[in-house]
């Protein structure tokens, strides 16, 4: 099992650097483990950001996702660390990582995070 | 039958006290009684907060929530009650509570209060 | 806390006996408790009939789903006990019961039943 | 205040006798008295028929839901009432009347009724 | 028949006054006459508010409304007479009132007037 | 002004003779105009056929139904009369021919003929 | 055929002229005719408006809308002739003129303009 | 990590086991590998089926679900598979298994297995 | 430009040829060329189909359906040949194939084939 | 096979220079080709644009989204270029480009231009 980390993103010079443009993607298929229950959590991420010299390479980053798969991870930690790791790896100009887990206890979550 | 209080919110310590962020959980399985008709009332609670040190633990969040089962109390009144209770318990930088109602007379009712 | 039974269920004579035609009626203010956890349950109950002497009256039939919200009662159990109590209160020329019911584990459920 | 009545119901001559075909007329603006508690009940009613000679003008059919609007009559009634006036003004091959309500006590209703 | 008036309108004091929180009541079930055809107009009704001193009694609300149902008045009159008699009977700090229209001469319309 | 006809509707060979098979064209784009009040309707028409010796050609399907724009017809009657003409234009082992009607005083209509 | 023009729209007095309201009317049932092509366009016209003195008149309005069914004419210009006609003819505090194309070419259109 | 197994499943004794009637589970929270890429696969799984003697435990079967969360198997063989160990497990008078894949190459896929 | 053949469809076999069973795929990324303007179409291909010894290969499907990407072809013509392209290819019990078409000249088609 | 190009995209004179108005043109069958896999991506193309001098003439738009029908182009890449070619054809006060792409790898994707 691969533990996720910034270095497994991958980045791809930024075709329009001159311009502020906004880039969002959306993973609906995004699965860690609940660290208390051992139970899996499902959710759905999406990051929006503003590149500056680097893009985000779409297909590390699903690799990158995937690498939660077994890994014991609060929502509120698992946001931040995506945020972290994602900025790390592109240095965007702005960034928002946003997660919505299905229902546990009746009740569904919604995780937003930004930087700067 | 357990009254709601404060008391029974437990929190966790936030793990990214150093940024402002976003959570929301919703919670579409709420019920309490109404107090002039004794008939239940049928509602969803959505808590949206920036945590400082502390952040809500949802499986205490849910049974403080349950606790309102048999409890007689104005749509209001309860909102705001919520409010004061989670705010007490976990300390947020900023929070809002919305609770939206199943028709009465034909009409359906949001209340919705913020901290601070 | 009020036991349900078919006693709680009143009717009123049925004003075109002459005709088959049906009545839906659908309450999405269910609730009941799981025997397994003591935590509540919540769901939509749907009722769908074709009268012959009788009619369901409507307010006591709310009565009567309210009688569950502290009892403890598996999701088969109870779509078939409500079909029950209800056929011997209005002796339908047929009935179906179908209750759909919140997510637990992650997984919704639905259970339809029929008379005769 | 006007009874609403078969008699206010007026028809035309079907322009295609020689072929069976469907016509849905869908009111989502009718709105009777609760004969229980006097206050207003409202609905939708959806009329599909089959022609014979005549067919349903709908201007007419408009006044004659509009002439519930005072009058107290149960769900069960009204709709029974509305198929057997219809079909007495009009002398279809077939129809059905279904009426759709809004929530009372939290439950919808909706009551199907078909001739022959 | 009753004609509308801020005396119908109940009060009942705010629960939470020192704090500016919203209600908003929705009632789908409106309808009051065209002055110009007689015939009767059907709507939404929503009031959203901050109450300072007191709250609005959501039956008498439903009352007040149904006082329009055989009253002659204009969409523009309406939404105004609306929000001046609520205003009136609970004094809030701010309050929005909007009315939405079914279709009439296939269009739909919508009044939406504030205070102060 | 063009009066609609059969000969407006072109087709071309089946390009799958051997097969039944279904094809179901929506044109949600109708007009034509009430001859009571001389205003506009409009609507959706909805043509699904299983072709013999040959199909409907679109544009010339598009032109024939926007014919109808300047003329005072019924609902039953236009209904009636697309089925007719495109039959005889294309002479298809079966068809339907469903129109959809916007409200008019508060009420939608759906009309649907069949061909044999 | 009439040329739709400002004298075609009536309107009443402003019923409430003392308070700052809005009135928005949206009609689905535009058609014109594409200046290039012959071809009918259809749309959906939405007019948001505060008026002072004088508010405008719906069936007058409906008439006015119903003129352009002839008319060849761009989208970009029809939605300013819109807005520049009923100006002219109710003299409102501030107005808004959307239009919203069915798809040509593949492509949807959108056209909004404002006053002043 | 634990392989899928029949043996996984709990049951317990059908509370009405004299009458025919449905249970149906959807749990959107399925997730196996695909045995060719060795990437996730995301799906819904939806479990209908009539009792016999024995009903499926809810809490054992998202355990056996979860226990596909490693396994590398195609659409059709888990959907088969599914079938046949929750068969195996309850015994039922006759079951349907269906499974809805997200897309993959752009194609989303629904496999439906029924006993007997 | 490779032309789309049976040749290109692969199949495996079938994991459970002793039952039947239906797969569906659906592929809303479709796109030919109009042989008579020689402009793009855009639609949705679902395969619905009873495998007997083999199952369709999704990736080989995929490109397939892409090879129709610069092909003249008429809405009616490609539908019954990916039907019998695809049978060829993988000989199944029975199969249907739908494709749904974007709007061209205001209307949407929908063409369905099936075998046998 | 065509190079799109600013050349290619066709303008008339704003009928209604005097105003800032916005114009919003959508286009959901819009193809081009991943550089890196060579298969195709499908996307929408939205455009918001303030003429200045300028229109956007809609079929020289769709014949220039055409273009990129066989050419090998990211997406950050495809949206910038059709930003900075649209405004090198109209010269307009403001304008925006928006894609909005299908899923790959489970992920949406959707990138938002703005000029100046």
């Amino acid at each position: 099992m691969i533990e996720p980390s910034t270095a497994m993103i991958e980045t791809f010079p930024n075709p329009s650097r001159g311009r502020d443009y906004e880039i969002e993607i959306v993973s609906p298929e995004f699965t860690s483990v609940c660290p208390k229950t051992g139970q899996p959590d499902f959710g759905t991420v999406t990051i929006r950001y503003v590149a500056d010299a680097s893009c985000i390479e779409l297909k590390s980053l699903k690799l990158y996702l995937h690498a939660y798969r077994q890994k014991g991870i609060f929502y509120e930690a698992v946001t931040n660390q995506i945020l972290d790791d994602v900025v790390a790896a592109c240095r965007p100009r702005r960034m928002e990582v946003a997660t919505d887990w299905r229902p546990r206890g009746g009740m569904t979550s919604r995780i937003t995070a930004r930087y700067p």
